[in-house]
């Protein structure tokens, strides 16, 4: 429904609202920037989720996070009032362990990356290395070949607050190797602003990486449909699917591609200003659907 | 001359070899990867610059390396047994200072980059901070506007072994001030290898930049057009002009751009193979002549 433009749910008709409301059964919803900022929920957004799963739909929490394991976002989940099982979250952190462990991958992993990651590989049997601040000493032309470990088979790029040099440059050094697999867990170039401060996102390292290796990630997350087919195996329907998103350059991208319908919240990266340069350019793909913040369409079900 | 295929000069007729040498004035070369590799002179290229020094060519030693005053690569250079002044060095740090310069350009510049930027800006008057290690402390999360200096009205990115997250943040934090300049030395992906370890190049950083600001680098050294510009101002004749490059997407590319002749040595990062890859491929853009070292032009005079 709502094919053909944007359309603000707060215009519709109550009984387009809930039309809409029966047009699926799952909800995939992205969590920094729609559900929460930083350690606050966005208002209304807990109420929300909770009013879907008691729809009984079923809900999954699709983050390209990969800086916590799937039970500590639960928790986090939990702590701002949404209901959450460890099973409900995809994070990009599970999603590298569950890829590489579909494969059969039984070398070392090179981990450009946090805990996050480090956890979900060694859940999986997975060995890794690399997390945490690194130093070539005396400096980085002191690093050898001999340094190099050869039981690498994978360098894996997420959010790693400690990127350094020497990192670079041991990711670089592992993919000359061909055979060596270079994973990504999202390429989002920010995160969501709460002041003036820019924090990069992942897709910064990630770019940085494929420049030094001159070879492009496997990126595992959002806009990749690497989620979609690991639902599949679940039984998803992608017709009936909701995908929520506050970015249009993964999240909807993302549901476009994946044949789910698209809902874009605006308390994350995709401002209306943006929305407007979307529609002139026609790219990336726009939502079907747009609120102002989730918890709004608590506001159209009561009236 | 040669201007129909890639010519290997160790094919020419003695005349043909002469006939080269004559057909330019003034030589323009690449330093790292064609004189020297790390601290080492390429055998037979101090011999071969200085010929053509000794033929009454005027020497430029063009590099996009960024990490010294020209006063120090002219010394590295005498060391190496190149004859050089320091009015002879066109080096990136050299470049940036001289770009902002001729804007009149009085703020602060936000430099990731080396003491070989800095000293060239505090040459011209320019202040600036950010050469070495950076932690925000206790950790990115905790920077906020307060930190954010007020007078900063460029950031420049050069290379920089000292990259960190809170760097990029920072970078991307004043680059989200339209007004902000965005100035990088150079996008080399690597520098020229020495062993299996690969030594992730300024461009690494330049697109990590970029990635996180959403904003194209002004980049001032090969291959764009800039030195071209800068010399020009000193009556250089782009027709009777040889650029001499190991890397045909950054010295090749810029001789090209710039009307300059062009030689390839295959001391550095482009190999026979990449050579053969261009050929086919038809980008970048191929030399006019190529030359297994550049020392290998004294024995065709010497025939």
């Amino acid at each position: 429904m709502f094919k053909s433009a944007v359309f603000n749910l707060q215009e519709a008709t109550p009984d387009q609202v809930k039309e809409f409301l029966n047009s699926f059964d799952t909800v995939l919803s992205d969590c920094d920037g729609v559900l929460w900022i930083n350690n606050n929920a966005i208002p209304g957004s807990p109420e929300a989720m909770n009013y879907f799963r008691k729809l009984g739909k079923r809900i999954f929490y699709v983050t390209n996070n990969s800086t916590k394991i799937r039970s500590d976002f639960a928790v986090k989940a939990q702590e701002l009032g949404f209901i959450a099982e460890p099973e409900e979250i995809l994070s990009t952190a599970y999603l590298v362990a569950h890829y590489l462990k579909g494969i059969g991958f039984t070398k070392k992993v090179y981990l450009v990356g946090s805990n996050g990651i480090g956890d979900e590989l060694k859940a999986v049997g997975i060995r890794h290395f690399g997390v945490g601040p690194d130093q070539v000493k005396p400096d980085f032309k002191s690093m050898s070949p001999s340094d190099m470990d050869p039981e690498v088979g994978a360098v894996v790029v997420g959010f790693d607050e400690h990127i350094s040099y020497p990192k670079f440059m041991k990711a670089a050094s592992y993919l000359a190797n061909e055979d060596c697999l270079f994973v990504a867990t999202n390429t989002d170039e920010r995160f969501p602003k709460s002041s003036s401060i820019i924090i990069p996102g992942t897709g910064t390292l990630v770019r940085a990486v494929e420049t030094c290796s001159e070879r492009k990630a496997l990126v595992l997350g959002k806009p990749n449909d690497y989620v979609r087919k690991f639902l599949e195996s679940f039984g998803l329907d992608p017709a009936r699917t909701l995908m929520i998103g506050d970015r249009c350059n993964t999240d909807i991208e993302f549901g476009v591609r994946c044949g789910f319908q698209t809902l874009l919240v605006m308390t994350g990266v995709t401002s209306a200003k943006d929305l407007e340069k979307i529609r002139n350019d026609k790219t990336p793909p726009l939502p079907d659907v747009v609120l102002p913040k989730l918890g709004d369409i608590l506001n159209l079900t009561s009236s």
